[in-house]
C-alpha cells in the first residue's frame, strides 16, 4: 500500500494522456537455436520507429521467476503488488461480464465438462462448445434455487459460466471442483475453514441440481466450479492516480480486473486491434488513460502458433497509426506476462516494455521493438508495478517528492 | 519469508535437474588499467560455449555496495534473505565437521594463536600450523571440563578449531575475544546481554584452562574465539523447494551452512574439480539438485594471485565435460561473491552469474563468460536470493501463481 499511497500524494493535474497498450503474452523466445522471437520476427515498423525514438525495458509480472496468472500480472500492470493485492478468478470473470461481486458475496468460475457414465471427466471442456450451445444451458442452471441463499448464474463466453451466491454468513475459502486432469470425478466443494463449510454445501447442492440439468447433453453433461472469491475490496485506479480512466477490451477477464479497479470499460462492436483502436479514439477528449487490450497474441502462444502470434503483432503494428495520430503523450506497449509459443504457456520471462514519450522520454540506443533489444534497453528490467509510476511521471502527472 | 513461502506454494514436481556450481570469490577486477578481469583473462572454452548458448547476468549477494562473508552469500544463492536469517559462524564451522548443533548450545569458531610472553597476539593463525600439528593440541582441549556445562572442541582445518557448550540456560550474544589485530591482547569472552554472563563465564574459563594446556607451544600458545551463535532454526531448502538436494563441497564450512539448510553434505577422497564433478556423476540418480562448491577461487584472490585464481577457472573449465555429459537441465555457474586478487579480499562487486538451460532460457547476446559481459547480460543485476526462484522456474518447477 504504501507505494499506492505515495502516488496518491504526489498526483497532480495535467491535460496529458496516456496510452497503455497491453498485447497478452507478449514475451517469447526462440524456436530455434539462434532464431528469433515471435516479437523479433514481427515486421513491425510502427513499433520501431516508437522503439527508436522512446526508451525500451522489461517488466518482471510478479517477483523474479514467477510465472503469473492473468489477473494478478494485470494487477501488476495497474501498479498494485499483486503479492499483497490477491483477487480470485471467481469475481474476475463475474466483473468481466458485468455481475456485481459485493463484499459477502461468493463468485466462482464455472466451465462446462464431458462426463462419462461414471461421471469421470473425459473433456474439460466438453469439446469447447460454442457461446450459442452453452446459452441455453446456463438458462436451465439460472432456474436453480437453493433454499437459503441467491444464486445468479449466467453465461460467459464459450464453455464457461459465472456462478455467483448471495446470502447471509457466506464465506468463500472453498477448494476448485476441477481436478485439473481427465479421467476422475469432479471434487466436491470442499471449504478450507469451518466458516465455509455451509457456503461449499450451498454450491455442492447447486452442482447436484446442475447436474439433473444437464443430464440430456452429450458434451456438456457436467461442469466444474473454481476460483471461488469475494469482492477483494481494492483502491480503485482513478482516486490513486487521478485519471479518468478507460479500459477497451474484448475478453471478460480484463474487462473485470479493469472494472475492479474502477475503470470504466467500454462496451463495442468488433475484436481486432483496429477496431480497439477507434474505440480509444471515440472517447479520447473524455479519458485520461486508455489501458487497451490484445488477447490473441496470447492465444497463439498457448497454441503453440509461433507464426500465428507474429502476425497479430503485425496486425497491431499496423493499425498503431490509428491510436498514433490521436497524438498520446506518453504511450506504452508491453505485455502482461510472456507465453514463448514453444512453451505453449505462460512462463516468467521478463515482458518487452516500449515507453514513448516524445516530450519527457530519455531515449536509449535501441532501435527495434524485440525481446533481446528490450533485455538491453534504456529502462532496464524492473517490477511491472512499478511502470504505472514511470508513466504517471513522463506525463507530468507526479508533483515533487520532498523540498 | 514471503519469497520462501511463495515458492513453497508453487512448487511442483519435475524430473529436471539442476545444477548450482558455485566458484568462490569468482568476481574480480582489472590489475592494470584496460586489463582483463581474472575470470576474463582464463581460457575457458566450455564456460564460453554455456555463456553464448544461454544467458548471463551478475547477482548481488546481499545488497548494493555490502561485503558478504561466505555464510551469508551462501544462504542468498540458497534463496534466503541473509538480512533475515543470520547464521553464526560457530554454527557454520561447527555443522562443517558435522557437530550437531542443538537450540540452546552455543557453538563458537576458534583459531590457534602466538602469544608473547605477556599474552599479546604476535600472529594470529600461529604461523598457520598445519592439521597434523593442530590436531593433537585440540585432543588436549577436549579433556578440559568445566563445571554446570557439557564442552565438545574439535578439530576443523590447519589451525582452526570449533567448540560447543550445551547445557541449561546457555544464551550465545557474546562478542569474539580475537581483536583482529596483532600487538595486543586477545578480549575477554564478553556478554552483549545479562542472559549470556553465564555462558561468556564458561568461555572465559575454558579459554583460561586451554593455555595452560598450550603453555608448552612454540606457536600454537593461545587461541581466541568467535562467532558464538546457537541453532538458527532455518527453513529447510527441501520442504521449501521440493528438491532431493546434494552438497559436494570439500570445506567444512560450505558442507556446514548445506548442512544447516537441509541438503544432503556428501564425503568423497579428492579435492580437485574434478573430483567433485565425479561425485555429482556418481549420486546423479537420487538427486534434483546439485550445489557444487570450488574453494580455491577464493584462496588464490585472497593470496593475491590473479594468474593463480584464473588458472583454477581453466582447470574447472577442463573438468567441465563431466558435469556436462550427465546433461542437467538447468546449470549456473557464479560466485558466492568477489574476490579480486587486486583487492586480496572478499569484495561487493556483484557476481558474474552464467545460466544454461537449452529448453527454457532466453539467450542474450553474450558468447563469452566474463564480468563485463555479465555486465551486459540478458539477466541484469539481481539479488543473489532471487536466482533460486529462476532456476527453480527454468527447470519446470513452479506453478503458476494466480489465475
Amino acid at each position: 500500500m504504501a507505494d499506492l499511497q505515495l502516488m496518491r500524494e504526489l498526483r497532480q493535474e495535467s491535460n496529458r494522456k496516456i496510452v497503455l497498450l497491453v498485447l497478452d503474452g507478449l514475451g517469447g523466445l526462440p524456436v530455434e537455436s539462434g532464431g528469433p522471437t515471435e516479437l523479433e520476427a514481427a515486421r513491425s515498423p510502427n513499433l520501431d520507429r516508437l522503439a527508436s525514438e522512446g526508451t525500451l525495458g522489461r517488466t518482471i509480472p510478479i517477483r523474479r521467476g514467477i510465472t503469473p496468472g492473468s489477473g494478478p500480472a494485470h494487477l501488476a500492470l495497474f501498479g498494485y503488488d499483486p503479492l499483497q493485492f490477491d483477487v480470485g478468478r471467481g469475481v474476475l470473470e463475474a466483473s468481466g461480464i458485468g455481475i456485481t461481486v459485493a463484499k459477502g458475496d461468493v463468485a466462482s468460475r464455472g466451465n462446462f465438462c464431458t462426463l462419462d457414465s461414471e461421471g469421470r471427466i473425459i473433456d474439460r471442456r466438453a469439446g469447447r462448445i460454442p457461446s450459442e450451445q452453452a446459452l441455453p444451458l446456463v438458462e436451465r442452471m439460472s432456474e436453480i434455487q437453493i433454499p437459503g441463499v441467491e444464486v445468479e448464474a449466467r453465461h460467459v463466453r464459450e464453455y464457461r459460466l459465472a456462478v455467483v451466491m448471495r446470502g447471509e454468513g457466506l464465506e468463500p475459502d472453498i477448494e476448485d471442483t476441477d481436478p485439473q486432469q481427465t479421467g476422475v470425478l469432479p471434487f466436491p466443494a470442499r471449504a478450507r475453514t469451518p466458516g465455509s463449510q455451509q457456503t461449499a454445501g450451498f454450491f455442492n447442492q447447486w452442482i447436484a441440481e446442475a447436474r439433473v440439468r444437464l443430464a440430456d447433453q452429450p458434451k456438456a453433461n457436467g461442469l466444474t466450479l473454481r476460483g471461488f472469491s469475494t469482492d477483494p475490496d481494492l483502491p480503485q485506479f482513478p482516486d490513486i492516480y487521478g485519471l479518468r480512466a478507460a479500459c477497451v477490451a474484448v475478453y471478460p477477464m480484463y474487462r473485470g480486473v479493469s472494472r475492479l479497479v474502477g475503470m470504466q470499460v467500454k462496451d463495442f462492436p468488433g475484436d481486432q486491434p483496429e477496431d480497439e483502436f477507434h474505440v480509444a479514439a471515440s472517447i479520447w477528449d473524455e479519458f485520461d488513460f486508455f489501458f487497451i487490450h490484445i488477447k490473441k497474441t496470447d492465444s497463439k502462444g498457448e497454441d503453440g502458433d509461433f507464426a500465428g502470434k507474429a502476425a497479430i503483432i503485425e496486425a497491431v503494428d499496423r493499425a498503431l497509426p490509428t491510436l498514433l495520430d490521436l497524438n498520446p503523450d506518453v504511450m506504452c506497449v508491453t505485455g502482461d506476462h510472456s507465453t514463448p509459443a514453444r512453451m505453449r504457456i505462460h512462463s516468467w520471462h521478463p515482458v518487452p516494455t516500449l515507453l514513448w514519450a516524445p516530450d519527457t522520454v530519455l531515449p536509449d540506443d535501441q532501435t527495434t521493438f524485440g525481446d533481446r533489444a528490450c533485455a538491453q534497453g534504456g529502462l532496464g528490467t524492473f517490477l511491472a508495478a512499478d511502470l504505472m509510476p514511470l508513466l504517471m511521471a513522463h506525463a507530468g502527472r507526479l508533483a515533487k517528492y520532498g523540498a
